[in-house]
């Protein structure tokens, strides 16, 4: 059903051959509270266990092997790999690239959190700053390939990316067998176009939903229109994973199989992290609670009903702790109590 | 062995039969990056994960159920239950109590972090306020129990809360069956000496070593001179856990079993919970970070051969996230490249 696209379900079935002794199965979390407060079962897929502490490894190593293999690429190590990325793709591309010994250049919004830029230094890429806007990222990252001769690896529109990114769809579907739905935090679309054709070609009745910032709605914007419609500015939100708008490569995948798109507010991004960090002890950064903040919105609970069981992918934990001057101070009511 | 004691291994082995439907059995989460720093294996034992965000919830219950039991106790509900906590076994003494419909009181000294008062407030217990010291504390709670005619439940001098403690060593023994050496924060002990208890009756080629903070040093002062030295005065640490003296019924236990005590500064606690929040993803409180500080620091690594497996008990995650200051800024060298 999906040969329309780019990629298709045997596409992510050999990605998952060939990355899957070099990613971690992550687990899937429960929590009594949250799923009090949602009003439904909850299965957290915990991608920020994944190495590189997010599930950018699974397209970057998928891309990386797909340029050296004889069958997929010409066999020949490209000179130099090249993206742009706020940051858990940038760190999982130097990383997959060193892994097989290729230098790696990665355009980086100057305003993206310092604490991945080390990492991706850490794992000895090239840093190349640019301005935080498509536009910039697109030009820089094409300059520096004709400067490295290198071959572009895209974070999300790169065909071999998002069939990587698909392979959670298989671990989910194994590990949570009577999943209804998934809920997927939605940038530029890799992660939930590899999902969404793994699922709608393996169980079609179970839903896939988006989850993205209502300041960087292009895919709810896009999905209502009926057309690619990219944020007309650089959207503004704590959800920096997520600033980046659809492209044509991952729009017709969620155009055809995404059933429904959920925009949440800064407010209840910041309050679904909170929550998660105090109820669940985990450290996810705040794009992940995107589909956290969805799951517990009121349009989530009008438009989905409230017995399905759902999965929600926590995308990645590279969080930077310095930058946590909006948490709110627990609520506590002064015991008034006689005795003391 | 242990028939000296105030507990044996057939305590806490009828106290896993108690509670093991209450409690979570938690995983064990390993890491590649903290094996590099440390030279061995380890296996970090998540505690935080369990109910009331800590361990503390295994002798809770315990004691409870010990008190309302037939065999155990009288058979009678106690009129009230009465403790003093820094925080978490008052959380989970009030969530024990509540299972069995008995009122909880609760004493917390008035610098205890404010999430901790929240929760045991959230769950239905009175906080009463006492300096912090052990001995307002001890005062404060006598007059407790008696105005409300209740029973105390001491955090760690209870025989019922150090043998439900000991539940946690049962665990470790069979999920990490070639686990070498336990590491366990120490404040009270009672934590310590439920696992000595278990794992010297069990495999007595085991080490069982302690870790508390320089600051609050009273178990390796006590170990040096050879009897109990509790801290001179109200110690000042990040990790407020464990600022409790061990007393007379964990100190023989810890006297006779405890192979080796190491101390840790306070920069030590500060850049072990920061680095097990950024690389593993896991919300640990500063307390648990004491045991994690110990296998990383140098005496360890001269003490303890570096080929042996040893198991780090995170002990609790109710870390209050609005008192952050001390993080620091990850380090990032800028990007000197010349493309830039």
């Amino acid at each position: 059903m999906c040969s329309q696209y780019c990629i298709s379900l045997a596409d992510v079935k050999k990605a998952h051959c060939d990355i899957e002794d070099l990613v971690h199965v992550t687990p899937i979390l429960t929590s009594s509270i949250l799923n009090q407060l949602a009003g439904r079962k909850l299965f957290f897929k915990c991608e920020f266990f994944q190495k590189t502490g997010s599930f950018k490894i699974r397209g970057a190593l998928n891309a990386i092997w797909n340029l050296t293999s004889s069958t997929s690429g010409d066999g020949k190590k490209p000179k130099a790999v090249v993206t742009h990325s706020s940051g858990n793709h940038g760190q999982a591309l130097s990383y997959a690239a060193r892994l097989k010994g290729i230098p790696a250049y990665v355009v980086v919004p100057r305003t993206a959190p310092s604490c991945k830029k080390s990492a991706i230094q850490g794992y000895g890429a090239a840093i190349i700053d640019c301005e935080p806007s498509d536009e910039s990222r697109t030009t820089v990252a094409a300059r520096i390939v004709k400067q490295t001769e290198g071959t572009m690896v895209h974070p999300n529109q790169s065909p071999a990316v998002m069939a990587g990114h698909g392979t959670i769809a298989l671990e989910v579907l194994e590990q949570v067998p009577m999943v209804d739905a998934l809920v997927v935090p939605v940038g530029g679309g890799g992660m939930i176009s590899g999902i969404a054709v793994t699922v709608k070609a393996l169980r079609p009745e179970v839903k896939v939903y988006a989850a993205e910032p209502c300041n960087a709605d292009d895919c709810f914007q896009s999905k209502l229109k009926g057309e690619l419609t990219p944020n007309p500015s650089p959207p503004v939100t704590i959800a920096d994973g997520v600033k980046s708008s659809i492209g044509p490569n991952t729009w017709s995948i969620i155009r055809d199989l995404v059933d429904e798109v959920f925009t949440v507010t800064e407010d209840e991004i910041k309050h679904a992290t909170q929550l998660v960090w105090e109820r669940m002890k985990i450290l996810i950064e705040p794009t992940a609670a995107v589909g956290v903040a969805a799951v517990l919105g009121d349009r989530f609970q009008k438009v989905v009903p409230a017995a399905l069981d759902v999965c929600v992918v926590l995308s990645g934990g590279n969080v930077d702790l310095t930058s946590l001057r909006w948490l709110k101070q627990p609520e506590r009511e002064e015991a008034q109590h006689p005795l003391n």
